[in-house]
């Protein structure tokens, strides 16, 4: 019965495939990867974007410390090699998402160009967009949300990116973002229109761009 | 500049949520656990599930052997532990998945009760269905689409599920499917109808529920 019917019934439905999927969601699956420094603004930038692409009726995933560390890879420490597998492991997911057809935020300090690299090379094209959150130590150390600078300086926190361990910046990023000079809404709108310019979403008519008040109520009133 | 506002603007834009996505998606995020020998039919019903769901216009995705064993768990092998963790990150990316909005299809022969009772636990609610793909081991064996069983047989293979390593059947599965006595797409019937009865997806009108011609075919012709 099913047997049989399985064999001949596999070439008449054939599979979903990524672009049915992507033509589902009416756009592209990306990933979204940024990288910086503790503090830089990657989860800001990350929760923002996403709900500028929300807000657009995208489809939209993020990755990030909250529920991956504590799930996916709660097995994993800090270790140089747990450090790699950590990296790889989301890199991995990433690529699942796009595959879905989402677009998916990674916002992981992924300090190692090397790991970087592996994660970017999963991907097909042009879907990988690393986003270089630049933002001077010195200022990540000022606003130090957790405290976790001042516990790395203090020796508490051992293997700090950026106090006792290194940081490698991307040297061929497809966006930078220096956090410290431009506003939230700026970095938002400079990876919207990269998305747009590479067809990776629909571009937005000029008149609706702005239909969301409320979301950068802050910036707006600038 | 951007780190006074993030703070203040954190408020503003809230996160985007699960109930949103969902929202946005049409239905709820959903996690299809198939599990059962090999040969059983789990892959075959998986894409004949996703690709109905697919051409009502839901959002799916298939975490399966080929892009989960050749990507995340490329590191694992068939040990007790690895099976163990195998089955976890599978769980842990389903979970995902479901806090996407996605409904996705798991097809892994997932032997072990403690196992799928894990992956279950991290699920919300009634949106963890388990789908005990049963078929006797005489009939998955007489099927042995790659030669496995044979190898496993002449213990070329060892510690193969159902021949030289244990299978535990569900106790409390959602849907249990005979597919040695069901059609496919009798299968696929059940587990849309489990979907609309729960409001997992939108119920879909009768007339339009035989729209896609082609799809069954070989059913149809029965």
């Amino acid at each position: 019965m099913m047997d049989s019917q399985a064999t001949n019934i596999h070439w008449h439905i054939g599979s979903v495939a990524r672009a049915d999927r992507e033509r589902l969601c009416g756009h592209r699956g990306v990933t979204i990867w940024f990288t910086g420094l503790s503090a830089s603004g990657k989860s800001t930038l990350a929760a923002a974007t996403e709900k500028a692409l929300h807000l657009r009726g995208l489809h939209t995933y993020i990755l990030d410390g909250d529920n991956i560390r504590h799930g996916l890879n709660s097995n994993l420490g800090f270790s140089p090699a747990d450090r790699a597998e950590n990296i790889r492991r989301i890199g991995e997911v990433a690529k699942l998402f796009r595959d879905c057809g989402v677009i998916n935020l990674t916002a992981f300090i992924s300090p190692y160009r090397a790991d970087r690299r592996c994660a970017r090379g999963l991907a097909d094209g042009d879907t990988f967009i690393e986003v270089f959150v630049d933002c001077p130590l010195s200022i990540c150390e000022q606003r130090d949300p957790k405290g976790a600078y001042a516990k790395a300086r203090a020796g508490i926190i051992k293997e700090f990116t950026g106090i006792s361990a290194p940081y490698e910046p991307p040297e061929n990023q497809e966006i930078r973002l220096h956090t410290d000079s431009i506003s939230l809404e700026e970095g938002v709108e400079v990876i919207l229109a990269y998305l747009e310019t590479h067809q990776l979403i629909p571009k937005q008519k000029m008149e609706t761009r702005h239909r969301h008040p409320g979301i950068f109520s802050d910036c707006e009133e600038r």
